[in-house]
């Protein structure tokens, strides 16, 4: 069991991500969205967060009709930011993707379920969030060449203002490939009430489920994190789990459901009362469906995709200062963390 | 019991209604924006339709965290038109009105849950949909005079573009004073895949549950629907249920599920699953809380709002006419059963 070649989300052949954002200006924040091959992928979603910002959620129920999904918008912006989701809708309409639905091949109703992290005024003006622009622009990036290579991470896309637990938060990924030929993968906005690292000890929880090789941290010598107390009083992690096996709807509800263990596991509390944590699950279907044991190894890993996927977030994370305040990149915070490296 | 002075959703104090349509050059279609007053109304939601276009419905999940609804979006144009929630949320926020999430009270996330009805194409071109300025004018008609007023029905804002089994559907309400003092109200935009009069003897099924004189209706002589297989291959009913009683969030979620039964009584079939039938439910307080059996009444009573608020819809209705086809008026196909009124 080891990653795939870029240890990111378009391991998953046919998955496309791209990252819009703007920063300065009083501006931090941003979209990302992960586009689905020709034709779509069988998706799911699991809601765990009290206070979420969703968009075409409902129909993502496995009881409902349409089980394919185009496209998942991740936003900053609150509620607000599921405008970039119409901009993601408009560029897919424009090119016939969606579920049929008129006389014409063309007359379609793209499936664009969309989360968002709070992430308000962190730039410094509250209303600088993104708009139905920042979905089109995302959705460029993803159509480009590099849309299909390895995910940026770090403060991009919807992870530009991100935040989690005093430290700078934003998108993370990891993928891994599994003995049978499936190929599973995370990409997460991390942006929590919650830490993603011990504050006694500084070790990010999520370390412990690396991969041989994959992080060699060591545990920190800084001692507890000085102003731990200074969470955000609202926040919200949302993300996205792909994989090339065939899963039913159903299953990729599972999948999604499981996937919340891998966000336990990296980030606490989490799901809380100021979180909307969401997550979202694609299947394309290019390799067979799993057996049984199967489903359980791609569960297992899912789950471990996402809290690898936290930790990649938290050490892409640099430091950032805008007239809303610092948030320190935790290699800036425990540099000692990294002597091994 | 009787109904309100309009016998429409304004009867709820405090609530107002406001619609905005295109019609004609390719456009039929619109919104309707229910807006609540100052300060919001508890929210619930129940989704049953097996092909829902929704927005911002996980946060009404009674487990979480949000309890108050500042406006529900009903939109045309399928999930295209979540768009005009954006419109709404724009117009909000700039009034200041929401959930307040940064340091300044006018730093606000305005709660706009939405859901689309299917009516691409209907008005000759399958691109003609409502965006954020259909939302945006929406809610100013709301906040005008007449906002506060009877409630327009038929072919205006979300229901322009509506159709029912064959016939024209459109915009219906209704409302009831119940004994203790009560006001409980239902508006919606009746477009369903299945009928609302039986096909063999035109009888509206929601007919039945009128208030004493309400309608007035004699079973028509025509006999059968000329036609009746016509039903629209996609389609969706959406709508609110409004009361001024004290509710909690989970009762809130209760009325609106128990509103799927009034619509049970007056479509059939429905909540298929080429319908996204979806019922808000807004709760504004100004009257005391029910005791258990008031809660019984009251939920009764929101079932048969529905169902008389669908009978209302297809009375409404006009026969319109566009370059994608004709959808003839209850009243046109079965004007014997107005010989009594």
């Amino acid at each position: 069991m080891h990653t795939g070649p870029t240890n990111t989300l378009t391991d998953v052949r046919g998955i496309r991500v791209g990252h819009h954002q703007v920063c300065g200006d009083g501006w931090l924040t941003g979209t990302t969205v992960v586009l689905t091959p020709g034709g779509g992928a069988v998706g799911g979603v699991d809601v765990r967060g009290g206070g979420p910002g969703t968009r075409e959620t409902d129909l993502l129920d496995p009881r409902n009709h349409v089980e394919r999904v185009d496209a998942i918008a991740l936003c900053g912006g609150s509620a607000y930011g599921l405008a970039a989701a119409d901009g993601v809708m408009q560029r897919l309409g424009a090119a016939g993707r969606g579920v049929v639905v008129g006389p014409r091949s063309g007359d379609t109703v793209p499936i664009v379920p969309a989360a968002v992290i709070f992430d308000l005024g962190r730039g410094g003006e509250f209303t600088r969030r993104p708009d139905a622009g920042f979905g089109a622009a995302a959705f460029d990036a993803a159509m480009s060449e590099a849309g299909a290579g390895p995910v940026p991470q770090g403060a991009v896309g919807a992870g530009t203002g991100a935040v989690a637990g005093g430290l700078k938060g934003g998108v993370g990924s990891a993928s891994v490939l599994l003995s049978g030929g499936t190929t599973v993968a995370a990409l997460v906005v991390v942006n929590a009430v919650g830490a993603t690292a011990d504050p006694m000890t500084g070790e990010l929880y999520g370390a412990r489920f690396g991969l041989p090789g994959e992080f060699g941290l060591t545990v920190p010598s800084e001692g507890p994190l000085p102003g731990s107390g200074s969470a955000p009083a609202l926040a919200t992690t949302i993300g996205v789990i792909a994989t090339d096996a065939t899963l039913t709807k159903a299953q990729c509800a599972k999948v999604a459901g499981v996937g919340h263990d891998g966000l336990a596991r990296a980030v606490r509390p989490v799901h809380s009362m100021f979180d909307g944590d969401t997550l979202f699950s694609l299947a394309t279907g290019a390799e067979p469906g799993p057996d049984p044991a199967a489903l359980h190894e791609l569960l297992t890993a899912a789950a471990d995709c996402v809290s690898r996927a936290v930790v990649h977030a938290m050490l892409a994370a640099v430091t950032v200062t805008t007239p809303a305040g610092t948030w320190p990149a935790y290699r800036d915070v425990y540099p000692s963390a990294f002597a091994g490296t």
